[in-house]
C-alpha cells in the first residue's frame, strides 16, 4: 500500500465545513488505495487568539509555556478532523506530537525534529485507519512540548512523509500551485508542473511565500517528493524534485521581488585589514542578518561598504553602527529604506552564459537603474527603486519567457 | 517543606483577572514556605465551546477524539496560570496529564486514575518551582489521552496530593465553604468548620453540590486532608476529615433537598418469586439507576412495589416497564414526578437515638405529608411533596439546630 501525507493550513480548516471539505479530499485519496496520513495546522484565527491570551497576562510569558499554550491549537484541529472523518463513516484517528513521538530538541518555539517513531502510524494505517497528526508540534527527551516555529507544519509534512517513506507529501494552500512569479505583480505569470527543491529554496529565501525554506531543506535532504496544490480545486499542481535533466534546458524557472529590506552603506571607511571584519561581527552580535555585501575601493586609503538587512532588523542595525562609526574613521553612514531586490533563479543558470546580459538588459530597456548586483550559483539579484521594482519585475519575467510554461520557452 | 494543592475550578481561571487572583492565592501559600501545585480546569465557557465544535462536525463523536479535544482547554489553563506567575516573578512550570503520567484506564470520557509518577513534581517543587497540574485528564498504557468525568478536576486534585502527600488539598469554588443545609433555601444555615468524608459523601451523593463524591471517596481511601474554601474570600472554608471522636457529639451534621427525582410504583404485583428481581434486571439492562425500594404486602397474593430514579431516567424507565408489565400481571402502574426527597445526615446517627422520632416529628408539626422513608446508618430521607420540599427543609433544620455552629446545637 502506498502512503501520502496530507498537509492542510490554518485556513483549510478554519471551520466545520473547512475541515469537512479537506476531510473530502482525504477519502479520495483513502479511495484511490493509499494510505492517508494528514497533518493539520490550528484552525484559522486560534492561535493569534491564544496568543493575545498569553500577552494579556504576560508581556513576555516563558518559551516552554507558550509552546505548551499554542500547541492545543492543532491538538484541537486533529480531534475535530478525525470526527468529521467518522461522520462520514471512516475510521480515523488523531494524534498530538507527543503521541508520535516526534522528539525534538528543546529550543522552545523554534525547535527542530530529531525523530519520529513511524511504527506507531504504521501500525494504525495498517488497520485501515486514516491516521491526523498534529503539525507544528513534538517532545523534547523530558516530555516538554516544543513547537517548530515559521514553516513549522509543513516541515512537520515532510519530515512524516521521511519517516513513513511516503510516495508523496501533499501541502494543501489557497494558491493552485508554484507561480514563475507572483501573479498579484506579473498577472501573466505562468504555473510550473515541477520545480528542482534547490529553485524553490532560493525562491522561497527570496520571499515567494507558499512554503518555508526549512521544509524544502528537509524534502531535499530525505528526498520526499512535494506536491503543492489548492485545497479548493481539484487539479494538479508544482511538484518540488530532486533535479532531473530536462530542468537544464530552462534557463530560468522563476522570477521574484524581496521589498522588506535596507540598504546600509559606509562611506569612506579607512581601508586598513580588519575594518570590514569589525562591522560584521559587530552586526552579528546584535543578531543583525546581513545580505549582499558590496565593497569597492574609492582611493588607495579609503572604500565604500554596503549591505543589505532586513527592515525588521534595521533599528538594531542602526544601534550598531553608531557603536562603532567613530572606530571605524569612515566619512558617512547612508541608509536606504525605498529598495527593493528582483532576482532571477533557475538550476540552468549553471551550465547557460548570458543570462546576466539578458537580465540587465531588460531592465536598461525599462529604464530601470540598477543599485547593485549579488549572484549565487543559480541566483541574480538585482537592488532597485522600491518604486520601480513591479516593472523591473515584469520587464525581467518577459526577457525570460515566464509567461509561458517551461516546455515552450526560447532556450 | 510540606506541600499543598490548590485546585481551581473554570469559574475561578475564567479569565485573566481571575487567573491573576488566583495566582495571588498560590504565591500568599508558596509565602509562607510551603511548595504549592496548583491543579486547574477549563477557562469558563471553554469546554461548552469546544463540544459545540465537536457537534456541529459529528452528532455522536468518538469518545477518544472527544477527550482528545478537551484535554486542550486544561492545558490552556495550565500554561497561561504559569505565565501569570512568570509576570509575578515566581518560577512555575505547567504540566498536562501526560507530563506527569498521570495513567488512568482506556474508559474515555470517565476515566478512573491508576498511578501519578509523583517524582517529576516533587523533582521541580525541590527546584523551587510552583507546579501547575491541568486537572481532569491523563492517559492510557498506550498514550491515549482520557478524561475522568464529573467531578474529574476535584479528583485530580485529591489524587495528586495523594500522590505527593500533601498537608492538605485545598478546592476553591464560588461558595465558602460547606453548610448545613443549602443557604438558598434555608437561610440560616450554619457553615461548618469540619465534616467527615462519611457525611459529605451522603450529602454529595443526595445533591449537595460543591464536591463530586467521587473525589472524597478518593480523599478518604488516601487519608487526603480536604479544606473547601472561597476563591475571592481569604477565609477558612469547611475541612473534610476522618471522623474525630467530638463529631460524634453532634447528632446531625445537615440537611439536603433532593428534587430532581421521579418515584415509580406497580401496584397489585402478583407476589411470586422472582419478580421483584425480574423488574430491577430489567432495570438495569435500561442503565436506569434505582434507589428507595420499597415494597408492602396488599393481600397474601398481591404487594405493591415502588422505587425512586433519577428524572433524566425516567423515559427509559417508563419503557422499560411496559416491556414487562404484562409478564408481571400487575393491576397498574404510577409515576410521581412532583416528588422530592429531604434528607437528614449525620455520624452521630449512630450513636444516637430519637433522631427520626424528631424528623417525622417537625415533618408532622410542619404539616408535611411523607410518602416513605428510606434509611442508612448515619442517613435518614423522607419523600415529601415537591411543593412542601422547602418548608420540610425548614422545619428539619429548626428540629436539629442547624442555624447554629456544631458546638451550640442542643445534644
Amino acid at each position: 500500500m502506498g502512503i501520502i501525507v496530507q498537509k492542510f493550513g490554518g485556513t483549510s480548516v478554519a471551520d466545520a465545513d473547512k475541515i469537512r471539505r479537506a476531510a473530502r479530499r482525504v477519502i479520495q485519496t483513502a479511495d484511490k488505495g493509499y494510505g492517508v496520513v494528514v497533518v493539520a495546522s490550528a484552525r484559522g484565527k486560534q492561535t493569534d487568539q491564544l496568543v493575545a491570551d498569553a500577552l494579556e497576562l504576560n508581556p513576555n510569558p516563558p518559551k516552554r509555556e507558550m509552546d505548551q499554550l499554542l500547541s492545543t491549537g492543532e491538538q484541537q484541529t486533529v480531534s475535530l478532523f478525525a470526527m468529521a472523518l467518522d461522520a462520514m463513516g471512516r475510521a480515523a484517528i488523531s494524534f498530538t506530537g507527543s503521541q508520535i513521538r516526534m522528539m525534538t530538541d528543546s529550543m522552545y518555539t523554534k525547535a527542530r525534529i530529531q525523530s519520529i517513531e513511524a511504527d506507531r502510524i504504521h501500525k494504525q494505517l495498517d488497520q485501515g485507519k486514516i491516521v491526523i497528526v498534529a503539525g507544528f508540534q513534538g517532545i523534547d527527551e523530558h516530555e516538554n512540548i516544543t513547537t517548530l516555529g515559521r514553516g513549522g507544519s509543513d516541515t512537520t509534512a515532510v519530515a512524516i512523509a521521511a519517516a513513513l517513506g511516503a510516495d508523496e507529501c501533499e501541502i494543501y494552500t489557497d494558491v493552485d500551485g508554484i507561480y514563475t512569479a507572483d501573479p498579484r505583480i506579473f498577472k501573466n505569470a505562468a504555473k510550473m508542473d515541477q520545480i528542482s527543491y534547490d529553485e524553490m529554496l532560493e525562491m522561497a529565501s527570496l520571499g515567494a511565500g507558499v512554503m518555508h525554506p526549512r521544509s524544502i531543506e528537509f524534502g531535499k535532504k530525505y528526498d520526499v517528493k512535494i506536491h503543492v496544490r489548492s485545497s479548493s480545486e481539484d487539479k494538479e499542481g508544482t511538484r518540488i524534485i530532486h533535479e532531473v535533466p530536462q530542468m537544464e534546458g530552462v534557463v530560468v524557472s522563476g522570477a521574484t521581488i524581496q521589498r522588506d529590506l535596507a540598504k546600509i552603506g559606509l562611506i569612506g571607511v579607512e581601508n586598513v585589514p580588519g575594518n570590514a571584519a569589525k562591522v560584521f561581527a559587530h552586526m552579528a552580535r546584535a543578531k543583525v542578518v546581513v545580505n549582499d555585501i558590496v565593497q569597492t575601493e574609492i582611493s588607495p586609503e579609503k572604500a565604500n561598504l554596503s549591505f543589505m538587512i532586513g527592515i525588521s532588523d534595521l533599528i538594531d542595525a542602526k544601534k550598531a553602527i553608531e557603536e562603532i562609526k567613530a572606530e571605524l574613521k569612515c566619512d558617512g553612514v547612508f541608509v536606504r529604506e525605498d529598495i527593493a531586490e528582483v532576482s532571477v533563479v533557475g538550476v540552468g543558470m549553471r551550465s547557460h552564459y548570458g543570462v546576466a546580459e539578458t537580465m540587465f538588459g531588460a531592465l536598461a530597456q525599462a529604464k530601470v537603474n540598477i543599485d547593485s548586483i549579488t549572484t549565487s550559483e543559480i541566483r541574480i539579484s538585482c537592488a532597485v527603486d522600491e518604486d520601480q521594482a513591479d516593472k523591473a519585475l515584469e520587464a525581467v519575467c518577459l526577457a525570460f519567457d515566464l509567461d509561458k510554461p517551461a516546455r515552450l520557452r526560447r532556450k
